[in-house]
């Protein structure tokens, strides 16, 4: 059978959502790999909308995190209760402050951050199996509360950010964004994107690259 | 100087937007080439708001053209009276249906539709200096009565779109999705992206020949 990923999608837009272009690149670097993949967001409502003109929090505005990602996936979306770690070899999180806003409250608490009750259940099964877990942007400070200590991970090279995965118990690694940092033992796969890219090449570089080690990654696995 | 292309938007999402693959895909291509690129999208408010989940419109629900295209750029929009065709090399317009609902009424009126005021002096001072223009997926609608009467575009192979096109005074050229239709003496160039395409490399494949034919164009008006 063909390879499956899971993409996990905070809704839709750099600063309130999933951003956009690194899911975008996520998707085409899996297609021209061959690999088949399925989006899976949250049903709760979005911690808030940013007006991406002006960058303020549109006041009085909701907006629904799956209903949002589905935008991102031109309507083919799923809810994250219903992701089955079985069906697929990997899961992918790309960035945007969704991550920090939806998925947990690390833009709200800095390190005293909780995860979402219902990413745990669905991340844990990918974790107990051994398959590829790949974060980019700011989507790695999810990994010590999520995966567990111990876990190196890079949001590239922000002081605030690393120091706070260092706080809860994570391991940070400095990383340019045309890199990618693996942990082996612990299967995850981490790159800098947007933390980093002053252009949409650059992020597209090292995304293409944890892409690429994710799909060697999964002829390990199934080895 | 370098050379910078204008980008025009109509929102943010495949079914009431600029189609979100179709425009990080042109400025991915445009950026790995080197072009730089600015975009610009009318300040009115949408026709309607698709729910992109169940794909019903989301009644009582209003956004602004301008500030959801400003979620697909990271924030860096401009008005699109603010475009001065002097200041670049050549327009590229992305799919989606938003083009057929904001930047013109294809959608509500077909062969009857009216091309939104705003977008007629920005592109008809690109087409008085014979700069190229790009035009993917459902845009090139646009073209017979933004541009005028005879000039070759494709939509790929869809009868009824392709119908109208030519009952406006446009020549319609079936096309594959991984291909280009090019209108050298108009020096129009359009691509079916998701009017055709399945799977999103085949929507790149179309779009990067594009932009490439887009770029050697700059270079034929620069020499």
């Amino acid at each position: 059978m063909g390879k499956q990923v899971a993409v996990i999608l905070a809704g839709c837009g750099a600063y309130d959502g999933s951003e956009i272009y690194e899911t975008t690149l996520t998707l085409l670097r899996l297609d021209q790999l061959g690999i088949g993949y399925r989006a899976f967001a949250p049903d709760i409502e979005a911690h808030h909308v940013i007006d991406h003109r002006t960058q303020d929090v549109a006041e009085g505005e909701t907006r629904n995190v799956l209903t949002e990602s589905a935008r991102l996936m031109r309507g083919d979306i799923w809810p994250i209760d219903e992701l089955d770690a079985d069906a697929f070899d990997a899961v992918i999180v790309p960035g945007g402050f969704g991550v920090a806003k939806n998925l947990c409250d690390f833009a709200e608490k800095g390190d005293a951050m909780e995860v979402l009750e219902s990413l745990k259940p669905a991340l844990a099964a990918f974790k107990e199996d051994a398959k590829p877990i790949g974060l980019m942007c700011i989507a790695p400070v999810l990994v010590p509360k999520l995966l567990g200590d111990g876990i190196a991970v890079t949001i590239g090279r922000d002081p605030g950010v690393s120091g706070a995965i260092s706080a809860m118990g994570g391991l940070h690694r400095g990383c340019d964004v045309d890199d990618i940092v693996v942990d082996l033992e612990h299967r995850v796969v981490t790159t800098p994107a947007y933390m980093q890219a002053k252009r949409i090449s650059e992020a597209a570089s090292g995304i293409f690259k944890l892409v690429e080690r994710i799909d060697e990654m999964i002829d390990q696995t199934r080895d």
